[in-house]
């Protein structure tokens, strides 16, 4: 035993893969070491943005750091994933998307083509967002300390209504409203890594949803909660939603589309399509009442024209209300068309690494 | 010759480190392959900051992303650097640094109690400076694909004051304020980085210095520009803003402070201590008939307390207008013990790569 190091280094915990999978292990790492020293109210609300007062504003403010590889894939690239994932953040929030950075990572030998293909994609998916990129920085690291070109993109909205959007104004007898079929950005980026073939090529569901929101805004709709299916896919935010919410929702697995390539690139792969990362897809919590009015206008936009009901939020199981320390949590239970129902439990550990 | 590739790669322009350095080869990669995609009002201003009206409010955003190179240095860490550069470049704006955001890239294998240490000297700073880390995000990249721990810290500033502060407010007999010695930030982490060892150690001058920004607007001293002297320190920073200003400057540099360590290592590694990076070191233009009151309120702020006159701002070299198209240019220039005369240009290439 070596005297210098009394505690043998296998102790000292290193981070993984699985700690950026947006799951069980993403949670863990930030319970135990970074929200301790960040306790604040934004913070413990846990959301993608923070909503905050500025003057006699309300601000919400995103940030996200797309690490995807490849750059390039069917459906979209590195450049319109960083504007849609902090457009779509700010969204989900039920703030109308303003401004945006853009902080590039770039590695030495990278093309600087490719960062000009890049930033042109950036700058159409912001044109076609309506925001404006105002602000940047740019960094350059050794050949080998990165991988081409990371992004990170920070977002700014301006919350025009006074609708609280959340986990805690989810209701029971809510429905929850899916904005169309699932997997389909994950699979297209593993397809691509993999180098495997479908007859079908699969692309990237990657696309703006603030466009859906605001229509569901602007016809009245009661949103209670949003939220894009991105890392950890379907499954995660609804664990995390039932958790948030401190309810029980059921889930009609028949109900939730996944196209044919998908399904079978899932298959191939052994991969499970609801917990597959989307780019484009958003579930939307909204009152009984309202469901068909909201699938109506969700129906009218391209993004969420095939929404669905695929579930609906039950009652508040005894104890399991948000920050109750009984330890009961409100659950996602998905039902199968034999009738069987599971638990859908958060992403565990990584799936798809670098998935955006 | 392969006709397969009829343009020889050779020939493909490739990202290099010096275009990480701040200087010109930063400025040129932008203006060739960033800029033209995101053409609009804030990104033609060229500041560090975009200053955007948000309903009746006038808000400044920012953002910058951080690789420094040791992540521990004598004198800070990213942690703080990534605090305290954010803030910063809010402060230059003369805005109230009010909320950051907190993005990390994790390369797999990073010591989950090094990202603990860090995280926590994110929280110390940013309670120094009364400022909220709101929102974030976690990614995490395979081994060798990063370099132990990125950070991007996006910035949200209040303008509570109407006083523009900017080049274009630079006037003819303004006087340039220095607020302390040069040199220490870039020399600190080259001598750590180097495993150099002198008689007294290099510490990083790294600080906040929106106290020092606040004392002088809520003095009355009607600032016309300000800016830290990070990547390309002070030379850059000088011959940016002359540019930006279309004026000459003249200064003095027996009056730029540089300590006998840093003037020692400079001299080791052949650096010029005019292009090292500081991270808590500003300059201010400010009215001449303001200078001595400016002088005393920032000699009262321990950040800023060896604050000195290095120069002034001359005449407006006919056709040197900013946005004119004559190619004249407003110009820097140095002048030494002996009155020799030199321009200062932009910092060319990299001098020290991943200080910030």
């Amino acid at each position: 035993m070596n005297i210098d190091c009394p505690i043998p280094l296998a102790t000292e915990e290193l981070v993984r893969l699985g700690h950026g999978s947006g799951g069980e292990m993403t949670q863990k790492l930030l319970r135990e070491h970074v929200f301790p020293h960040l306790d604040n109210e934004w913070i413990r609300q846990g959301h993608d943005s923070a909503t905050l007062p500025l003057g006699s504003e309300r601000v919400v403010f995103t940030t996200d750091s797309f690490v995807v590889s490849p750059l390039f894939f069917p459906g979209g690239d590195i450049g319109k994933l960083a504007v849609c994932g902090t457009v779509n953040d700010l969204a989900m929030s039920g703030a109308m998307p303003l401004y945006l950075s853009c902080s590039l990572i770039l590695e030495e030998g990278l093309p600087v083509k490719t960062l000009g293909r890049v930033m042109q994609s950036m700058a159409e998916t912001a044109a076609e967002a309506g925001v404006k990129l105002v602000t940047g920085d740019t960094k350059v690291v050794e050949r080998g300390r990165g991988d081409g070109l990371y992004i990170n993109t920070a977002g700014i909205g301006a919350l025009s209504h006074s609708l609280p959007v959340g986990p805690q104004q989810i209701q029971a007898g809510d429905l929850i409203l899916l904005s169309g079929d699932i997997g389909r950005h994950g699979m297209a980026i593993m397809a691509r890594r993999e180098g495997l073939e479908f007859d079908s090529p699969l692309h990237s569901d990657c696309a703006l949803l603030h466009g859906a929101i605001g229509a569901l805004l602007d016809a009245g709709i009661a949103v209670h909660c949003l939220r894009d299916l991105t890392r950890g896919g379907l499954a995660t935010a609804l664990a995390e939603l039932a958790e948030g919410a401190g309810k029980d929702f059921l889930v009609q697995e028949p109900e939730i589309p996944v196209s044919g390539p998908v399904q079978g690139a899932c298959e191939l792969l052994g991969l499970d399509p609801l917990y597959v990362a989307n780019e484009g897809r958003f579930i939307a919590f909204v009152p009984a009442h309202q469901a068909q009015h909201a699938l109506a206008v969700m129906a009218a936009i391209r993004v969420s024209s095939d929404s669905k009901v695929i579930g609906v939020v039950g009652d508040t199981p005894p104890g399991s209300e948000p920050g109750s320390q009984t330890g009961v949590r409100g659950r996602a239970v998905l039902k199968n068309t034999l009738g069987c129902e599971r638990l859908l439990d958060r992403l565990p550990g990584e799936q798809l690494p670098r998935i955006c």
